[in-house]
Parts: C-alpha cells; sequence; structure tokens
C-alpha cells in the first residue's frame, strides 16, 4: 500500500495555486474599504490582460453558469431570434438558458465529440439571429470549437459573438478584439488555479450598447451596473473577497512566471496546457485508447473513449481508489462511455506523468491489454521533442 | 516549456502535509495555556505511539542534531570511553560532538555507502564503553545500519546504545523496547512531514538512571528537566508552538490512515516508502545506474551514483531547473559523484513515478544512454507487484 493524495484532474475544479490558497485563507477585508477597492481594481485591470482585450471585464460572484445567464439576460428580449452552437452537454446549457429567457432559439448541432463548422453556421444563420452563443472548447467532449471563424464570419452582421470560454481561456489563443467576439465568459476553477465561486467576461461596446434597448429582466446580473461600480473598484452586491482574493495572487503567478509579463505568463499556461495534451494522447494511442473529439481535440482536457467492455466509470474509481486522484466521467449521454483528464491550469510534468502512469494501472487492472510503461514512454517521446 | 512546481525530493526536509500545513498556520497558542498543555500532552503520547515504545519522550525545539547533542551531554562526562559506527557523514557527526565533549572516542568504520557489522562491534567493543552512539540509517549514503543486531548484541553490557534514527523513523521497522535502544532520535522534517524545528527522543530508563551521575554540561538540552516539565504538559523553555501543532496534525493523519490506529498508519508509511524505494532502484536499475550503497539500502532515500563522465551536481540542476524539484547532492566526500532522492514521509506513487520520468529526462539531457521510458517500465512492474 502507498500513500493517496488528493489530486483533482478534473476540467474543473482544478488543482489549486497554493499561494492562492495561502492568499485566500489571509483574506480578512471588508469589502467596502479602500483596501479592497485596490485590489477589485486591480484584479479587473489583471483579467483585461489575461483575457487579452481592451474591452472591459466583470466580475460576478457565481459559477460560469451565472455569466453565461447575464450574456442572456443583458443581450436579449423575449421573443429574439438566437442561434446556439451545439455538440456537447455545454451547448445544450446554452439551449436551456435562452429557453428560459422566452427566446426563439435554432441550433446548429454536431454530434458529441465532434465540432460545429463555420460553413453549418453560414447555412442557418439570417440577420434575425439577434445573438449567436456557443463554446470555445466544449468541456464535456474534449473538442475545439471555431471561435476565430465563427467571429469572423459573423463580422458586420446584426449578430451578437457571445462565447462561453470557461475552459478554453489559458488553453486557447484568442484575439477577441480583432476577431469581434461580444462577450467572452471565464470561471475562477479552471485555467486561473483557484476554486469556484467567480466568473468574469469581457463586454464589447456594441453588447454594451444593445444592452440599452433589451427587456429580459436582470437583476443580481446587471453587466451595466457591475460596470458601472467596476470602474470605482466596486462590485454592486457583496462579492467573494477570499476569491478576489486568490485570484489576483493567480494573476501576480503567471506575471511572475512570464517574467513580470502576464500575458507571457498566460502564453506559459497555453503552452502547458498543449504540451500536457500532446502527452496524454500520445499515450492514449500507445494504449490502444481512442481519443473522444480526435478531429478537433482541444488542450483543456482529453476524453477518451472507455475500451470495449470496460464503463468509464470503473476507470474513475480506480484512479480515486487506487490513487486518491479525481477524474471526470463522460456527462449525460457519455456517463460511462468516456473519462476526461483534465490540462488546464496548475498541472506540470510531473502530474500529467503520473497521471498516465496511473492510468495504466487502473486499465490494467480492469483487464484492458496492454504493455506497462507503454504509454508512460510515449508521452515521455513527446515531452523531450516539446518542452 | 511547462509549468514547474518547487517539490522537495530531499531526504530532509521532505514534502509537507497540507493538513499539518495548515494547522502549523492556524496555530496562535501562547505556549503557557491549559489549550497548549493539553496539545503538547496529547502530541508527546502519540510519539510514544508513533516510536513503538513504553519509554518516555521527549520533543525539543532545535533540529535532530541538538537531540543527538542532547544524547551526548545527558549520557556522559569528560573523558568517558564511547563509541561511534560510522560509515558516513552522519557517523561523523557523532565523532564530532562526542569529541566537542572531551570524550575518549573509539570508531568502528566503514567505507562510504557501506555498513557496519555487529562483528566490527564485537572485535572493538570493551566493557569501558560507556555509550555505542550509531546511525539507523545513514542519510548521506542511503545505507541501512542493523540496529537490531547491534542492540541485542549490547543486552546486558554496560554500553547504553543511542540511535540517530532521524531518517529512520517512520521508513524502518523497530522494536527498541524489546532490543534494548536507550535513546532513538528523530526529526521533525523527515517523515513525520513538518517543517525542520523540532526533535524527539526516547530515552529508557536504563538510561535516565545514567544522566544521575553524568558531568557533561547541559542547560537547554537538559533532558531529566524535559520529562519532567513534559509530564505536565509543558516544555522547559517557548517551543515552537505552530511546529507541535503541525506534528500533532500529522499524527492525526496517520491514525486516520491507520484506520483509527496510529501504528498502523506508522506501518503504512513504512510500507510506502519501501515500494517508492523499489520502484526508484528498479528504475535505476533500468537505467544502467547503480545504486550507492547496493548491499544495504535503507527506504528513507536512494543514493544513486552518478554515471561516469556525468557530475552528479549536474543532475542535481536539471532537477532544478527544468522541473522545479529539488533533489540532494552527495555530501562531504561523495559531492559530485552521487545524488539522492527520498522516500520518507509525504511522497506517492505520483510523486515516484514523476521523479523517476524527470531522472530520465534529465540523464538523457547529460548524455546518458538510455531508452526514455525503460526505467519507468521497472517502477510500473514493482508497483504493480507490490502495491
Amino acid at each position: 500500500m502507498m500513500i493517496r493524495k488528493g489530486r483533482l484532474l478534473t476540467p474543473g475544479p482544478t488543482q489549486l495555486l497554493p499561494s492562492a490558497q495561502l492568499a485566500m485563507a489571509g483574506a480578512t477585508m471588508h469589502h467596502r474599504t479602500a483596501e479592497f477597492r485596490a485590489l477589485y481594481s486591480k484584479v479587473l485591470a489583471d483579467l483585461k490582460v489575461f483575457v487579452g482585450t481592451g474591452n472591459d471585464v466583470i466580475l460576478l460572484t457565481s459559477s460560469g453558469t451565472g455569466a453565461m445567464e447575464a450574456s442572456v439576460a443583458n443581450l436579449t428580449s423575449p421573443g429574439d431570434k438566437v442561434m446556439v452552437v451545439s455538440a456537447g452537454k455545454f451547448g445544450e446549457r446554452w439551449e436551456g438558458l435562452a429557453k428560459s429567457y422566452g427566446l426563439n432559439v435554432d441550433v446548429v448541432r454536431s454530434p458529441y465529440g465532434e465540432t460545429v463548422t463555420v460553413q453549418q453556421v453560414r447555412e442557418k444563420i439570417t440577420a434575425e439571429h439577434k445573438v449567436l452563443f456557443m463554446q470555445a472548447t466544449e468541456s464535456s467532449t474534449g473538442a475545439r470549437h471555431d471561435v476565430e471563424g465563427i467571429a469572423r464570419f459573423l463580422q458586420g452582421s446584426n449578430t451578437l459573438l457571445v462565447v462561453d470560454a470557461i475552459t478554453g481561456l489559458g488553453t486557447t489563443r484568442f484575439n477577441i478584439d480583432a476577431w469581434g467576439v461580444d462577450i467572452i465568459i471565464g470561471g475562477s476553477q479552471k485555467a486561473v488555479m483557484v476554486p469556484p465561486g467567480l466568473a468574469y467576461c469581457a463586454v464589447s461596446e456594441r453588447a454594451w450598447q444593445r444592452m440599452e434597448t433589451t427587456k429580459n429582466p436582470r437583476y443580481y446580473f446587471d453587466l451595466r451596473k457591475e460596470r458601472k461600480n467596476g470602474a470605482k473598484g466596486e462590485a454592486s452586491y457583496t462579492p467573494a473577497t477570499a476569491l478576489v482574493a486568490a485570484l489576483s495572487s493567480a494573476m501576480d503567478y503567471l506575471r511572475d512566471q512570464g517574467g513580470g509579463d502576464l500575458a507571457a505568463g498566460r502564453e506559459l499556461l497555453i503552452n502547458n496546457a498543449e504540451i500536457a495534451a500532446a502527452m496524454v494522447r500520445a499515450a492514449s494511442n500507445a494504449m490502444g485508447l481512442k481519443i473522444f473529439s480526435a478531429s478537433s481535440p482541444c488542450a483543456a482536457l482529453t476524453a477518451i473513449t472507455a475500451p470495449p467492455g470496460i464503463d468509464s466509470s470503473d476507470i474513475v474509481k480506480g484512479f480515486r481508489n487506487q490513487f486518491g486522484s479525481v477524474i471526470a466521467n463522460g456527462q449525460g449521454e457519455m456517463k460511462g462511455q468516456l473519462f476526461r483528464i483534465a490540462h488546464l491550469g496548475y498541472y506540470d510534468y510531473a502530474d500529467t506523468i503520473a497521471a498516465i502512469g496511473a492510468l495504466e494501472h487502473v486499465l490494467a487492472g480492469l483487464g484492458h491489454k496492454l504493455e506497462l510503461g507503454s504509454g508512460l514512454r510515449a508521452a515521455q517521446e513527446v515531452y523531450a521533442q516539446r518542452a
């Protein structure tokens, strides 16, 4: 028997940054003080750099879904025609959200594990669609959607583009101002390495203008109110102060890793996820496993199809019981059929190679034929070439 | 480029237990309060179970060397004849300590990397030797000495036995009461997973009696005074309260891991170190490396000889620069010739397999011929058989 340390290898919540944990533990500020206003303003400025935008960034005390709801509530009026790009559970969340706000929803759908092309959008979209909602990376399948392609296609049209990049930010390169992304959404429990509880979004001028006339109800998620208060270093309602302190610390860590340049730190984070993803994919191939979204895999996580005859729930259990590590099962209709290993945020070489080693033992224990060490060797070769 | 997390793979200080870190951060007690007395008494009782002894345990705010000095100062008088078992840097520390207290020191010596046999002791020892000082595990070479053999040989003689088990406790099975070990010494920064600053030792009745007549000076390290105060839950001088809180938390962790039985938790810790050591040794052999103390390796750490033409300092640097991990160089005359990877304390499968993967990359980068993955495969096979 060996010691089993608890590790989160899930695509959110992710492994915590120790310095952020300490900042969180030490945060005893009141939120209506000059001290907190300075911290809040600093975090909002940092997030602009992290997102890579000149647009204002709004911070919300909510899960990422709260910011998704804020986009729907602020940008639409009941009966508005909108389009949703859907190829997984989070695409379906856009559908559900849009319907709950009384919108007239058209869906461009691809099967789980695939992506939605610009061509598919082109065939369905009309001038009547007020907003297009999509994911940058579909966390339920590990697929990456073509944000740049769809954004550039929509440029000049009347359709606003809202991108859930909750697992996309920090794992994918975006140039949202040049491409014309109107709202992009992130969450604290993802690549930015702190616990759940904060969402953030960058909002374009075009989106702010749209909010002047839209009629759907919003109160807690009123983005214009947050923008006004944010300019003074305040949140409209009591913010999760300790999480704000943690997020500030995580931004400092990335700036430090980037040699004083937060954007360079974000680039390291993306490179890191890409190398980890490449290691896990090479290992999976060597072990005879199939990457679920092989045609367009994202770097945030890898979704792997369970081998024939093995329930992915047993792979998840094996990780937890034998190694103390939490990986993610398939979601929705994919439960039992695939498992997901995260690369977004605070994972390094050691975390990645160890996850691969554990996967070999778990699969071998479940009867999957593999040579111990074969996945590890493939991952070592990727690391030697790329790192 | 990937993120590089800092990891201590050194045989002390070792990786910290997170719950102990939190206990340490939260410890704001005054040391002359009922609250702290209860904590101190609890830790002393826990340490008795951890050491596996009916003897009183003394806690000192010092490094392990402080408890070594306490043994010398309390058990001897100037001019006393003593024996030291020495086959490495820490054996030499006993020599230096004994000489600094005016003792007449005989040394039973073996070369670095080897052990000292009972027969060697038998050939040199006489009734005049008041104390024999030895290591359980020689951290500078990775060798394990025969504590049981030497203890049983000394039974019934007038020679007290003092064992530096600073890296031995929690990595080696001892039955000190049955064998007749008069003082055994541990340190907080080793298998018990907290930072440096506390030493502990278990003292036999025979040793307490000896202290009644010995004449060497002692004040801060006066063990009889600590025993008296310890019985009331107090330390004689201001103790490192936060470290005591951390140590208490570490004992709770081990008790919890042992299903409510601290001794079973210690057994898990020993098994853990043994499996990690076996993984690293199998990997080393597969990579064409030589274990430095192959004849009698301990489980606390593995000392590995640097391949011909490679300076072990470059291996240490590679770990730090490429992976953020700290491994230990050779000490004293062994610097540059060997490197040491720890197994004692809070290391699990993931830490161990990742250290092996990193070692492959570091050695390959320094020109050592190896097939990437060969060490990992060997370690995977050991784990599959033993864990």
